[in-house]
């Protein structure tokens, strides 16, 4: 009888993390890894500071190469490899080599991680110059764009995290940057008290901001080359320009395969990781997931979800049972040196999905004041009717994220704000306040919730 | 009618919490503190900071002044007031006012927030010389005893984390550190692979350090001054010695008024902090709590903690109604550089109180090693037969802290360590992994529990 073959599209981090838990469980098991790119297994979210110089060699974002997977965990790993079609009745995935030569790779289970890509819809995208900070072999180019060329002025469009951590990197190489974003703040999502502790960090560090424009089209000047970025509120010139506006699910070939999409217009899976299809999983990017707080389907793509997507449908795909509930909306980045951070919903997405939403914002350390400690905002958000907690974030210059972990936790395990001002959290003055920051804002809300 | 009158015996930390708590409540209550030392509401875990001179003035350790407690929130701070008995029949409490004016101060309620003394059976510890680093006016009368003598080497007796602190304060001053611990490892109740890191963080700043040692006595050489500590080892001889052997629970005035104690020793409460004497609370690191893993009664000091209890006992005695379930067991400290945290039990804790520990440890990172990641040990132990997370600890130059909070949340919450891998905590390359530590020993455990 010949060995069970298990093949996943997509090589970056959920389809490698699938075949390498597939590995671990089964020893036997076939398995073949089609990935469209030149790269496997990289840490996209370093990409940032490759572009700033940070890290200086883009080697070092790669975590494993193909041939360590080959070699040391027997997972073939088949690179510019595009899978075109699915076909479920036979059981085949039909691939396109080095983009012509078809390839026909038979299947017993598959797992599509096709991941997902950035949203374009504006006229000019393909102009020289225009970049996205979406894959390895994209940040290469725009470094060597960067590298070779007299680049002064850079414009991102786009004012999530992406977006911010590339104007950080642009302003680290000395360039002018124009961050322009189509909300009213940065950082869709965060709190407003701490969306403006992050323009405060921008604008400190002579990034300009602007808000609420939306970017109609780019055109180029034939002679010079310099870009014109045409808003609702002006033009721009700039000689780079990276779209950060966001990723869309890959799920064209899901679609095409009959797999069912979810409302979020992402592939649906159950918390196996099974697709409507038999013998089908999908991990990663290209599919919703469900978030813990509101009990409903969202699209919230994440390395670290990803990840655990990945192996869960490894796990399942190799025969074991492995389960993957949800999230809890946990976000972290950093942009000159102050972190931020979220977990759980903000009051406008409490209300949304509706909570009788309430929130404290609240200002302390994120350490002792006698050995230096720095200025930390909190916000925590909860609902008025239940006393449950809903959401908690962060902006400090040290220890915003790993502070939102222990609320994240509490979300996981459904805490009520009056579970918290009890919590035995870690204190000593280098690191923390004798009152966490989360204790703080809790005892807040139970002294509001009692007017 | 007059007003109801709150006493509470004790303005450090629990007592302050306390007296703060109810005054917010009750503005009409009579609120009276009476401390028997110089000082109310400071940063006791701050004084190793104060000794190395890394905090320059003791004022930076005092959160709030007599002054600001009169002045601002009405409440009556007696220092020098030391209480020597309580008379619940009367409802009286008997002060020495400067250690000789007797005062007779009558109460409603009362809050007993005595707090803890260092543990002294040593023969000499009275000696000059010889000091102890329990509360600000000790610290004071070290720092000043180092500033203006020639002291060259000190001897640190006790290897728990206040030891430690300790030696690298005398370290950063410049003195050559013995330290002297009674058990076989430093840090007791830390895990022996966390312990390790802690003695190389010592030995590598030239502490030296002597485990499995017992203090017999010390003496002074009459004409130099010089202090020996005889010890089972041998003798040593310094000119300025710390006893760190341990904190006990300040209890002869309860139990002189027929307070009941429970089995560690300390006061006896309810999770109101009601003691067994109708209208007397209790608070601080005079009082025992429940540990929330075990689900048994112990003795664990901490400033955190006594906050946390004293603002539930003054919400009570105000007439409210607040709980304090417990304690995870949460301690962290920072040795050279070096955080060290645990929450929860450790392998031989666990097995003692009947749990069928395992426990597994794992090297991974703090941050991403492309952005400069420092190494991270962490080790998890969990319950083999329920699955149940017991504790959990980590040693790292950055993050450690606020890495076990997550932990701590999760052992609140009864997790088991099935409910881990899948946990939404933040990631950002700049201050995380893709997998956190807790999540990756988290899967170890797993993996080593299908075996």
């Amino acid at each position: 009888m010949p060995h069970e073959r298990l093949v996943i599209i997509g090589g970056v981090a959920a389809g490698m993390s699938a075949a390498t838990r597939a590995r671990r469980l089964r020893p036997d098991l076939e398995i073949t890894v089609l990935e469209k790119g030149a790269d496997v297994s990289y840490g996209a979210c370093g990409l940032p500071f490759y572009i700033s110089g940070e890290v200086a060699s883009a080697d070092e974002l790669v975590v494993y190469t193909p041939e360590y997977f080959r070699e040391k965990r027997d997972i073939q790993v088949l690179l510019h490899h595009e899978v075109v079609e699915i076909e479920p009745g036979r059981k085949l995935v039909h691939a396109l080599r080095e983009k012509s030569q078809p390839v026909a790779i038979p299947y017993d289970k598959l797992i599509i991680a096709t991941g997902g890509a950035p949203a374009l819809s504006i006229p000019g995208v393909d102009l020289r110059g225009v970049f996205t900070c979406s894959d390895l072999a994209g940040a290469i180019r725009l470094r060597k764009f960067l590298d070779e060329r007299h680049t002064r002025r850079a414009v991102v469009v786009g004012s999530g995290y992406i977006g911010l951590e590339v104007a950080d990197a642009f302003a680290k190489r000395g360039l002018e940057v124009l961050l322009l974003g189509r909300s009213p703040h940065l950082l869709e999502g965060f709190a407003p008290e701490i969306c403006v502790k992050a323009e405060e960090a921008l604008t400190a560090h002579s990034v300009r901001v602007a808000k609420s424009s939306t970017v109609q089209s780019i055109s180029a000047s034939q002679k010079s080359g310099e870009l014109h970025v045409h808003h609702s509120a002006g033009t721009e010139t700039a000689e780079v320009i990276v779209l950060a506006t966001g990723i869309q699910p890959q799920v064209a070939l899901a679609e095409s395969a009959g797999v069912r999409l979810g409302p979020t217009g992402a592939i649906a899976v159950d918390n196996r990781m099974q697709t409507s299809a038999n013998s089908i999983y999908a991990a990663g990017d290209c599919v919703e997931t469900r978030h813990l707080v509101t009990g409903k389907p969202v699209y919230f793509p994440l390395g670290t979800t990803a990840n655990k997507q990945g192996r869960t449908a490894g796990e399942n795909a190799a025969g074991g049972h492995a389960t993957f509930d949800g999230i809890v909306g946990t976000l972290a980045t950093e942009i000159f040196g102050l972190e931020i951070a979220r977990t759980g919903l903000n009051a406008d997405e409490a209300r949304t999905a509706g909570f009788q939403a309430a929130s404290v914002t609240i200002e302390t350390r994120s350490h002792a004041k006698y050995l230096g400690g720095h200025p930390l905002t909190a916000v925590l958000i909860w609902d008025r009717s239940s006393g449950r907690l809903l959401g908690f974030q962060v902006a400090s210059q040290e220890g915003a994220a790993k502070r939102v972990d222990a609320a994240a936790v509490a979300l996981h395990a459904g805490m009520k704000v009056a579970d918290l001002p009890n919590l035995d959290l870690s204190y000593a003055p280098p690191f923390a306040g004798v009152w966490e920051a989360l204790l703080i804002a809790a005892k807040e809300a139970l002294n509001k919730s009692r007017h």
